[in-house]
């Protein structure tokens, strides 16, 4: 399966990037409607870039945390508090944990932390192309994926995990179509999915998350294709919430629901799904003048879940994950 | 059980109302923001109002029905063309066809019309209360129940079905908090149910379509109650899009799935779900930007109805409903 690069697509270095005293990042709150980069100067910029969703996506967040961790470096700041503040920002994606300690593996040189970040950038983009030639196996001539939130170049810095599998399998001429559900409360798919697809030209539409099963029960879903935030041993997924429902609703239709993740997403120290924290936002993403509840992620149980594609290859039910980050 | 009255209640001629000349209806598009009331002068307004959702729910457009064909006899319209006009406008509800065969099985006398609409207004609402008594029987003290959409008596013009439900169950000190979906892409759930419930003074938290599934696997969800749309001989139900995920889930979990509908939204001549029009609506409720698919309803297979509660009492499948009007 040969990965076609899509020229429109978005670039690393508009997603985010290191310069000498500063990470700039692509404002991901303002698109579709207004394309605008923010510069962080400081770790606690980052971090506060992090909590407000100018960048997310499990392997984008690791990867802006590590520029934030170098650019601390870089400005003399205090590492362990710089870590920390890093750290506290999301507590769900692994990913945010596992490139901080990856920083941290390293002697704390300003130029050396600097390239290790951008290593770790090149690295997810890399796996994201792995994992899409494994993924896009899974589809056949005239699939209709319906996917969820944002798993593209702006959640990966470049071609994504699920939509790099729905990129690759649409230049393999096997994706006619795509579902994209609008993912309330932020709506990545709606603004983010969408402006990509857009982009890469591949035909899609948006549904509301509620008419998912009924397109399912229409025949017009083929596979579900999510990411992932963080995956347990076990297999259980945690994922944006709307997530578990496509799963079940899968089952009930008898569609493959296929999980595309790097390994940076997999915690092989996380036993099963209960032990994932589950990061609850604030109140006034979902209304601001009414009480409400807002899990930002659901978890998944492995029996749900048809296929696990990291950059390794496809993995398939009873799902044992150990060390396996490459 | 005893029904209470709740003071803040919205009243049935708030919602609408017949004048001498015109039908004058709450507008629901504008609600919480803004408390309008906009006139209509023809049935051709009329129509246009239930077609643009100045008025929904399915007892509500058929009580606006009626009341914009007795408004087409005060004004000599011809009362054919009214009555396509009326009933062209919203596929799915069958309350809609019941209401103007109702007014179309007396003799056009306008007086009489008018009678007639403002009975059928009464009829609806001696329903929901019945329905509420038997409903709120099926929940226990320290109940916590879903809903979606808006049921209540924006949807009824009093009282409600399957917030009417939730209603009797809280006078009758078994409901302590509602789960309510925001039920995208109009948010009558965040709109319209979180505007009645805070009046009515019940203690209730929005989420987002997608959390329903992350709530019940928490335990925290006792109960899903909805209404209908329509309602099959077989039992299936279409309902608001969004609701046949919550039944699959609600399976999976072992919580009761509950309709309550009055039986003018049964349709006995309808044999299953798989015979129910369900509309399609313009893709800029979903987004203004890009392609989206629309479905307003979804339908749930009476396999999956713990029960569905009438005026008549509490029915449990397999269903099989004839005629049965009171």
């Amino acid at each position: 399966m040969r990965v076609s690069v899509i020229a429109a697509d978005v670039t690393p270095d508009e997603v985010v990037r290191f310069e000498r005293d500063r990470v700039v990042l692509l404002d991901q709150r303002r698109l579709p409607d207004e394309y605008v980069q923010v510069a962080c100067s400081s770790a606690a910029e980052v971090a506060d870039a992090i909590s407000r969703l100018v960048v997310r996506g499990a392997p984008a967040i690791g990867i802006t945390a590590a520029m934030g961790y170098a650019l601390a470096a870089q400005r003399g700041e205090d590492l362990d508090l710089a870590a920390k503040q890093l750290l506290d920002t999301r507590p769900t994606a692994v990913n945010l944990a596992w490139a901080i300690a990856e920083m941290r593996s390293i002697p704390p040189d300003p130029a050396a932390l600097a390239a290790r970040a951008l290593c770790i950038r090149g690295a997810e983009i890399k796996r994201c192309h792995a994992m899409g030639g494994h993924a896009a196996k899974l589809f056949q001539r005239g699939s209709r994926p319906l996917t969820h939130c944002n798993t593209g170049a702006l959640a990966t810095t470049g071609h994504g995990t699920a939509l790099g599998a729905i990129r690759t399998g649409h230049a393999a001429a096997l994706v006619d179509h795509v579902h994209v559900d609008e993912t309330r409360p932020v709506n990545q798919g709606s603004r983010l999915t969408a402006w990509e697809l857009e982009r890469a030209n591949i035909p899609f539409t948006l549904l509301v998350d509620g008419a998912a099963g009924s397109l399912m029960a229409r025949g017009e879903v083929t596979h579900v294709v999510v990411g992932a935030d963080r995956i347990a041993a076990n297999g259980d997924v945690a994922n944006k919430i709307g997530t578990y429902a496509l799963a079940v609703l899968a089952a009930r239709h008898e569609i493959p629901f296929i999980v595309v993740a790097p390994s940076s997403s997999v915690d092989p120290a996380t036993l099963d799904g209960g032990s994932i924290p589950v990061e609850e936002r604030a109140a006034n993403e979902v209304s601001s003048r009414f009480p409400a509840r807002n899990p930002a992620f659901d978890v998944t149980p492995s029996e749900l879940v048809t296929a696990i594609v990291t950059e390794r290859g496809v993995h398939r039910g009873p799902y044992r994950f150990r060390e396996e980050r490459t």
